[in-house]
């Protein structure tokens, strides 16, 4: 029914009242579709343009990459790519805050590397104890107790810890852009998953609130679990002992271990997920691989290839070769953080 | 409107003929709710009536036991719990079936055991070579090709492997019981999970298809894996090296590891399980914990605490002790396979 048919008649006065209200609601309906950006924190330009094109092609009934629901698997790494990852890893801080609330049933770390060297702030010397010294400073704070404690411990420090640039709780450094990205894939049909080099069991407890990314989502790295009965209760005992690492090769195994099935979406920052896109881009039908490049050091930080954290160097030559899509942090995002 | 003030006066009959249809069909679908059993190849019953409890208990908003959807986790067990395992795990005559496909290219297996066995049908010779047969077995059907390749060779076989018994599908021999069961409980928000001792790239191929249970939501036994390049496209190779046994106490862990949730329900019916139905009780909240009883000779098989396969023991006195449903195949299932 169109509104040039409405005449002014007594009886007609309700159909065209009716068909004007119909047609200004439609109007409506399709200026709210125009305008509702899924991505406003994201800069207008060919990254956010590469974003929507793949979403619409994917989810689209009619497109001819079209893709159903159910293999619309999506994959982040979490360090650099969903939060922030300077000037440690946050999971470093956890663990040097552990080993100083440990430190009064310990007094002989007072002497000892590479716990002294925490003790002390002193990086310099814990960095000379090298790969084993962190090793060993993990094995102290994330192993010798059950599932369930190691839970509350990280959702307390989470709670209280925090960052020393910005003086802010860990999980407040997120990017805001990144959490449009994952609602906006979600609300499109996708499933949300984190493959990331950190702790399953030190993200999990916080992935939902914060990413809206259930735990059965987090793939991660992991220590060895030991069932035992305590006071006639079964618990998981988190044993000293690497179960999985989680990053570079890793990670496709762990894509496969976990979710068992390969996902046509893949986002990270680093050369520890140059192997997730590769495998991401090694499957058939449309796939979309991104990387973040840190390329502002006034709103967040600006690094690449000499980074010893979260190092973007082959991954990155990779993406130009290979026409992934790569994130100039300082010209695409709107907005870094959520405050 | 009541249609008690039905008067048969011309203006008023579309009214009063309207408010008799919307009366009728109030009452059909109040009807239609009374009749629609969720769970029709159930036997009336404790047991029946003890799930159906649980799932409204647990799913009514107004209830005080009502579970928030996302922590609705129900962990399933495979073999004997969702389709049969006599008189051998179904993945042991895909192992056999292997064996005699490799054959032609290793002809010192005519000479070698436990190969000879399988080749000869000598079931006696076979169980003499024990765990390290079994072993030796698995390892050189189940690894030295790709994830891809695996998956193609299951899914070959169990469109073509027939049971010897029933001469039916492998697949066939799902206890529809169980799948309406399964279906209930998604209907009714739950996340079904399979948590199974059996190979985890063994299921994964058909567990959407047969049960509705994605790739992502089936956790099992697993070799280990190892990215590599071949033509230039990255591959993941099965290594001949356990990496995971999703049985006894291992299923805790596996839960743990692959969900991060504590199920409120778990389904299993051997000793197997009985890791896994006592974490899943030693939760706070509602729970329902319930085995399987195979005592149906006539229609399936009827075995417990002296079968090799699926030995039910421990965990019958555990189900008595405590409270958990035990399903008597025979007495509590009108039906046992979908044919």
């Amino acid at each position: 029914m169109s509104n040039r048919n409405c005449r002014i008649r007594l009886g007609r006065i309700n159909r065209c009242f009716r068909s004007s209200v119909l047609l200004l609601a439609g109007l409506g309906i399709l200026a709210g579709v125009a305008l509702a950006d899924p991505l406003p924190s994201w800069n207008d330009g060919p990254v956010k343009q590469a974003i929507i094109q793949f979403v619409r092609e994917v989810t689209e009934k009619s497109s001819p990459r079209y893709v159903p629901p159910e293999q619309r698997i999506a994959t982040f790494d979490n360090d650099g790519t969903l939060w922030a990852e300077q000037p440690i890893y946050f999971q470093g801080f956890f663990a040097f805050d552990r080993v100083k609330a440990f430190a009064p049933q310990h007094p002989d770390w007072k002497e000892r590397q590479p716990f002294r060297a925490i003790l002390e702030n002193d990086m310099k010397a814990l960095a000379a104890t090298g790969e084993k010294g962190l090793a060993e400073i993990v094995m102290t704070t994330h192993a010798g107790m059950t599932t369930g404690e190691f839970e509350k411990i990280v959702k307390d420090w989470l709670t209280t810890a925090k960052h020393p640039r910005f003086n802010r709780l860990f999980a407040d450094l997120v990017y805001q852009p990144m959490l449009e990205l994952l609602a906006y894939l979600r609300d499109s049909g996708f499933k949300t998953y984190i493959v990331s080099g950190g702790g399953v069991e030190f993200m999990r407890p916080w992935t939902e609130k914060v990413y809206g990314i259930p735990p059965e989502q987090v793939v991660g790295s992991s220590v060895k679990l030991k069932l035992e009965m305590r006071d006639g209760k079964p618990v998981l005992i988190r044993l000293p002992e690497i179960d999985f690492i989680d990053d570079g090769p890793g990670k496709p195994v762990g894509i496969q271990k976990f979710i068992g099935r390969r996902p046509i979406a893949a986002f990270g920052n680093s050369d520890g997920d140059h192997q997730m896109l590769h495998w991401t881009a090694a499957g058939e039908g449309p796939r979309f691989m991104l990387l973040v490049h840190h390329t502002d050091a006034e709103r967040e930080w600006a690094y690449d290839r000499q980074s010893p954290i979260g190092r973007l160097d082959k991954a990155l030559d990779e993406a130009q070769r290979r026409g992934w899509t790569v994130v100039d942090m300082k010209k695409d995002w709107k907005k870094v953080f959520p405050f």
